[in-house]
């Protein structure tokens, strides 16, 4: 297993056990985490602290060039705003956990120039689908539908 | 003046009187201010709080139908995140302060259907020009450059 997608996925755990929306991820630099989260919407009742932002938002202010050496992990695929965070700061590369439950831009992204892979893990997958089922309100908040 | 880009000036002026970078945003649903904020980069170390994404939190968790029926003011064109985070909620209606110092994504946004109105604001280009003029790095840094 990847030690990054399992960090995220450690994230996305962390976030369940709070009784939040199971979404991680990390920001990876040179083989380095350098900045790890997960969803806050219930937690903090954020409308903007989604996994990759909260990541972003705890690695901090960075330089660009950090950034386009860097790559983020995510247990799922990123909405509309992860990826426009993604292509502000110009991080060149997302590994996706999975893409099954929600279908974020990993079009725009490709379209852009990221690379983008996914890894379709069945905890991810699980993860998803279990909270999905539980907490539809929740979730449909979190995608704004 | 329309009220709300005064709102959202009002904001801007208050970053940069906080030592910040002057770019203000109001949400407002059915004529009624639901959410104010302006970049909260220097003050309080934030890779994401950009103007709107500040509106947007201090707005707190708001159901689908409240987005949809919102507009939201930005003194400056919005960047890649925000305008994703547009997207994300189906915010219908963008009005912009300027595009003449920093030009967002407003053509991603038409083409999702968003009505992208610019005001080219004397008073938000002056606020830009002069904070680009005596801090470049921070504001390369604020758009990943």
């Amino acid at each position: 297993m990847d030690p990054f997608m399992q960090a995220a996925i450690d994230e996305a755990q962390r976030g369940l056990d709070e009784g939040g929306i199971p979404i991680g991820s990390v920001l990876v630099h040179q083989g380095r985490i350098i900045g790890r989260g997960h969803n806050r919407r219930v937690q903090q009742g954020s409308a903007t602290l989604h996994g990759e932002m909260d990541a972003l938002e705890n690695a901090g202010r960075l330089p660009a060039s950090v950034y386009r050496d860097s790559v983020i992990y995510t247990t799922l695929s990123p909405c509309s705003m992860c990826s426009g965070a993604i292509l502000l700061y110009g991080i060149p590369k997302v590994v996706v956990g999975e893409n099954q439950t929600f279908m974020g831009e990993e079009e725009l992204l490709r379209s852009r120039g990221v690379q983008v892979e996914v890894l379709q893990d069945e905890r991810c997958v699980a993860l998803m689908r279990t909270f999905i089922e539980r907490s539809p309100e929740l979730w449909n908040e979190d995608i704004g539908e």
